[in-house]
């Protein structure tokens, strides 16, 4: 299948993901709808020019012709929404989401999953601290991470697909990872730098500090504003790789500690000259 | 001592913080003057428009001419510049500083220096993670905030002018802590935002990751490009303070990392609830 104007793409659940890609999809003329849970996010969306309309309802005729389903949702109300409703995908369809985490989430889809439907994974690293369609914004996919998690199950076909629809968005870099390997990333990268930033955000409530805050404090607390439902989903869907990535922080946290606590003045340039050095390969690129 | 434009204001050390007050004052027709360590800082600060004039010598008549002396040097250098040259200073001067920690220099200074000369010192929480004069920038102190603290040695006429060159430079609030509380603060809501970043950056050394990374984790390491002498210094002048807040910061985090091995979903959905309600309280004021 070729992403093209013509394919019926459906977007199911409108929130800041889910209205990231309709927004971006629809302002290019692609052929957009959607199925979401609250009518006031559809009127908001269509009123915002996100989509051109929508339903509440699981809409049989709308999912039956749809060439590419989009699933923005948490990661078990989407098992749960193709446990109930895949009788209804079109036979030959794809499948799509934007799930956190994927080993917990693919093999079980695939597994489930009707055989004249493929489903490829992926991950738009891109997300607002602020939950629902009114923060969507397609501009954050400009310059971000797009992941594709294919498996033994997908076709190279799919994973084109998939990898279309990502250019299109408008996402800079474009990777495959096996579904382990995005794991034991995102832990690293995504779900570590939430757990340290609600815990520095919790680990001082002396009033007042608001006053006398500096921008580092800022920026590393900005991700403490959380979605509480949906990450404690993630973390518990991914946990032992997100133990063993607290486990290191720990460690090395505890090795910087006992540095500044023995006065080892040399030992902490050193620290601070490897997290400089290794920091200017995360810069955006250029022009992003 | 008012600050007006004909205060004769000498800047000490034009690196980025010296670099963006001496730009504050030069394009609001303040009468500013600069000694610094290099020619080509001289050279770099006048071409842009920082400064009219600047001298790497150690003027003794620029010095002694000067009614308002602001140092923007490293903490040890501060302090050796003050036992050296203090006989420079001009009878009834007023003198300030940028330093990141209080309790271990403002006594020190106004310990040595000459009854005749005051020392009001000043904290302007806003910087660059990079440093030098090319990367001063005077915007970063709009919506920013800026701390002096006084002793009794201080005068509230100096105060005041310390609050007033705070004003002028365009921080957007302005307060007065003792040096002992300006230091616990600051070893939380900056030196420990420091050691995190600069921990994360440092405990996972996987090759490729920045080929997968959102803004979160670049917003969490964005800092760990530190400037390893400096900060090394400013950690061992509060190492008690910043001991105590990194131990605070373990602490929590062992526990909400209990919470996930536990599967205590309800304990880390409160967690996050409790950092995104405390969170909103460090939005910056709007319109900065």
């Amino acid at each position: 299948m070729e992403l093209t104007k013509e394919t019926k793409i459906l977007i199911v659940g409108l929130g800041v993901i889910g209205g990231g890609y309709a927004a971006a999809l629809t302002r290019q003329g692609y052929n957009v709808s959607c199925i979401t849970l609250k009518q006031e996010d559809i009127d908001y969306a269509i009123a915002n020019g996100i989509i051109k309309s929508g339903t509440t309802r699981t809409d049989e005729r709308l999912i039956g012709e749809a060439d590419l389903v989009v699933f923005a949702l948490y990661p078990g109300v989407f098992i749960n929404w193709i446990e109930k409703n895949q009788h209804m995908l079109k036979s030959g369809c794809i499948i799509t989401d934007v799930t956190g985490v994927k080993g917990s989430v693919v093999y079980k889809v695939q597994g489930m999953l009707r055989s004249d439907v493929e489903f490829i994974s992926a991950h738009p690293m891109a997300g607002r601290e602020r939950s629902g369609v009114e923060y969507s914004n397609p501009d954050v996919f400009h310059g971000a991470n797009y992941i594709v998690t294919p498996t033994d199950k997908n076709t190279e076909d799919a994973i084109k697909l998939a990898e279309e629809l990502g250019n299109v968005l408008g996402f800079a870099r474009i990777s495959r990872l096996t579904p382990e390997e995005h794991d034991v990333m995102i832990a690293f990268l995504s779900q570590l730098t939430h757990c340290i930033a609600v815990t520095l955000m919790n680990s001082n409530r002396s009033a007042g500090l608001e006053k006398y805050t500096g921008d580092s404090f800022r920026d590393l607390t900005r991700i403490a504003k959380i979605n509480d439902e949906m990450w404690s989903e993630l973390f518990m869907l991914n946990r032992d790789a997100l133990l063993s990535e607290m486990d290191a922080f720990a460690a090395e946290f505890n090795t910087f500690r006992n540095m500044l606590s023995d006065g080892d003045v040399q030992g902490m340039r050193e620290k601070m000259q490897e997290s400089t050095k290794r920091r200017s390969l995360f810069d955006k690129p250029k022009g992003v």
